[in-house]
């Protein structure tokens, strides 16, 4: 690895390897090591499939130490946000890691280094190699000082609430009156299932289903922001 | 908690919580607290998602390290066929899980002991209490007991390899022609995307994505048998 990368994460991280085999392995893109088949070198692809594990449990203790109050569907939605391409993708730019991963030279040309997916692929293999480096607590000292006090300032806390939010949404544009409507009920008295559509202007947004009509109104609105986003 | 339970869970797995107050949770299931405002009881459904985690990074780094050489794609089949309803449900009737669990009478009534899911999400919150109360370590401990001689022992190989399963799948029935088409080929040379067709008797069985051939025509496989197995 580049003398210069591992000074950078001693001094800003506090993190330094033993080995850096794994990290290496992190930051080897598939398309690299198809173009150099006869260096024998491994992509990064398994350290990822552990690294996407590594972040799912520590943010999922994050969280759960953090919201001792907040319902099972709350903490998910906020996981889901956390863990998401967008997220990581914009740490791993942040962190230059863009800069320090080998790619083929098609992959270079067709602007791959920039790509969100990529990139929140090897924000995962970064993790994992850290992981499998350095153990358990080290990942969780790394996040304590990039990912955690993101979390706690808000950064993401906009899909806890996305009902608030789609009203936001779609104020930008003037007054709109939005209905959510309960359109089925399912189930036994003690275990049932809310079906919720949210319209707008006569015209549906979005639908969701919740053991309450107000979970259900939640998962409605946010279907109805993702597809919104999407226009 | 039960007192005969806590002891099977000594003398059978060497687990002694120091606190049961979590494990209590975790054998808390929403239908009974629906059923007890009054004793203001936390339902299992927070520690289930931790629980859900901690199975996700256990099981991942069990993969990663017995199976040196598989490439992610196998990893990841694997890891879904273990942590999927099927399995975990399963165990949580060898252990007995299903006999402690605090269930409403209405969900009682409607054979919810029984049910898949409620028996999956049981045994991710039992692994999320036990985490909570003892650590990243006592978990492996008891899967060293419990899942991994499972997989050892090659019960959920047959994932590996859903081409060769599917061929014997249909061949229950005597000899049939299985064809693998490929209909799309996407992408730059060097990270090319395939979509492949498996086609028996002049019907499509199922549909996959892979960057190679042979990884997509796995997919389609695995697909065609999904489908199969719901009819």
């Amino acid at each position: 690895m580049n003398e210069e990368f591992l000074n950078y994460l001693n001094d800003t991280f506090g993190i330094t390897f033993k080995n850096t085999s794994y990290l290496k392995e992190a930051f080897t893109h598939s398309s690299y090591v198809n173009e150099h088949r006869e260096l024998k070198l491994r992509d990064n692809e398994r350290i990822e499939f552990l690294g996407d594990a590594v972040l799912e449990l520590t943010v999922s203790r994050y969280l759960f130490e953090r919201y001792p109050n907040q319902p099972e569907g709350k903490l998910t939605r906020l996981r889901a946000a956390i863990v998401c391409e967008a997220s990581l993708s914009q740490f791993a730019k942040e962190y230059g890691f863009d800069q320090q991963i080998r790619l083929g030279k098609g992959e270079e040309r067709m602007n791959g280094r920039k790509r969100p997916a990529m990139l929140c692929d090897l924000f995962e293999s970064f993790i994992g190699a850290l992981y499998l480096d350095q153990g358990l607590e080290k990942v969780v000292d790394f996040l304590e000082q990039t990912i955690y006090p993101r979390i706690a300032s808000g950064a993401f806390s906009h899909v806890m609430d996305p009902k608030t939010n789609l009203q936001e949404f779609l104020q930008q544009k003037g007054e709109v009156a939005i209905q959510y409507l309960l359109v089925e009920e399912a189930g036994p008295a003690h275990q049932k299932e809310f079906l919720v559509e949210v319209m707008a202007e006569g015209k549906k947004l979005g639908e969701g289903k919740g053991k309450t009509k107000k979970a259900a109104e939640q998962v409605a609105a946010a279907n109805a922001l993702e597809q919104l986003q999407q226009l």
